[in-house]
């Protein structure tokens, strides 16, 4: 039993995103974790996910963790907003391993941190359109006011490293006005992609309101999960990073190195079935 | 024989395209050809296609080009200018019905009107990158000077309908200003997406710069190919238009509108192998 333990304690996490976005979420488990193993998947060929129908991101979600269960991870993480909102109940039936979405953290936080008692959810228009973070609120507060808003131009701009010109801040003073005028004073970015306009978005909303950055949200929720386990690593040096994906996208690196916020020296492209 | 020619003559077009932007050169063959039967396929639940490695774009293509034979359509339009790049000679092998890419007829129309022969070509980062529309323009002259430029932004910005505010002002100033100081008289709009801008671009522009629609020069293609060929139909009345999608996906509908200046009433969502 003992070895068992530690034998599971050192296998790596598993990520999984339809892109590139998951990174940021990666990067946060990296810092708070660092000693832990992760194997990260991005499903570039199909990405968007947040374009495809429920079934059509069910049936890819399923792949990916698939993949991920078939390299011996110990946990996964679904780093993607639209998959962690419609495929996350589907994928804790085929396994035993604890799944984390991004969406349950971060409405969690927000809760936990709002005093006025008025949460602003910015993502994409599917995101926003699914409620997904209404409804996990809701399960832990049923006084507190949200406010919903969606950026669909923030991906293409973090995308671009178009993330502090003129541009980048008039499009997120154009939405992100009505979370203001509503005087929200907590702001959850609901997309993968948002921490990289943080700075940006934090300038046009003020300092008076906090930002939940969803991917360090579930970072912690993923620390507190393994400890709780006891599955923590025991290991005492740096854990290996993997990276996969199922194909590679214009641009790929330059957006990895800036989503990352470090170079990706080794990827690996795998076929999904 | 008679009866052959007249059956191939009233036979559909095919149009495919990654998703939606293909509708707008599917709007110019609609206007130009109103009483053709048209088949188009858009294959949603893969798009975009400019993200993708030249081999899967190939192998995507080749399944829309199937489907569209299946239909027996006489003549098929690849209204994506990154499978028109890199799949157009790959499809030729399989079928001896004509097909037209969008990039050649864009390319052409360039050279016939530029006058102090300095063109820009502006289209996704992929697009630009493959320097399809260079190494077209050059098939046919080699002492025009070429300009192009990257506009990533735009797409999201048509899809959005954020097509004249001021956001989309500022995006088209910067990544024009390049091509303004360069004194193009002549600018290709090498995306589908774009002629939703159109009137922006033009006015960042100014007047004296002709924009070469490719959707339209593709209809003019179309026409003359299929008058060439005695294959124009004989129908008096107006063909009817048929869409196919691999997935539906959000806004589509409004999406699909603003792309095509009509509603599309009926919509059948089919799967590729």
């Amino acid at each position: 039993m003992e070895n068992i333990s530690k034998r599971i304690k050192n296998l790596p996490i598993g990520i999984f995103d339809s892109g590139i976005g998951g990174l940021t979420v990666a990067k946060s488990i990296f810092n708070l974790l660092p000693n832990e193993k992760v194997i990260y998947l991005g499903d570039t060929a199909r990405l968007p996910y947040g374009t495809k129908s429920k079934e059509t991101v069910i049936l890819y979600s399923i792949e990916c963790l698939k993949f991920l269960l078939k390299k011996k991870v110990k946990l996964i993480v679904v780093a993607c907003n639209t998959a962690s909102s419609v495929a996350v109940p589907f994928l804790k039936k085929i396994t035993k391993i604890p799944i984390l979405g991004v969406i349950a953290p971060g409405a969690k936080a927000a809760v936990q941190k709002t005093k006025n008692k008025k949460i602003g959810v910015i993502g994409t228009v599917r995101t926003i359109k699914s409620m997904s973070y209404i409804k996990e609120i809701r399960k832990i507060s049923t006084d507190v006011k949200i406010y919903s808003q969606p950026c669909s131009l923030f991906v293409q701009l973090a995308e671009d490293g178009w993330t502090d010109n003129k541009i980048a801040i008039l499009t997120a003073e154009t939405y992100l006005n009505t979370l203001k005028k509503e005087k929200i004073d907590t702001l959850i970015l609901g997309c993968t992609h948002y921490p990289v306009l943080k700075k940006t978005i934090a300038k046009v909303m003020g300092k008076n309101v906090i930002l939940i950055d969803s991917g360090e949200e579930t970072a912690k929720e993923v620390k507190s999960l393994l400890e709780k386990q006891n599955l923590l690593t025991n290991r005492k040096t740096k854990g290996t990073h993997k990276f996969y994906v199922t194909d590679f996208p214009s641009n790929f690196k330059d957006i990895s190195e800036r989503f990352l916020g470090k170079k990706i020296r080794k990827v690996e492209k795998i076929k999904l079935q």
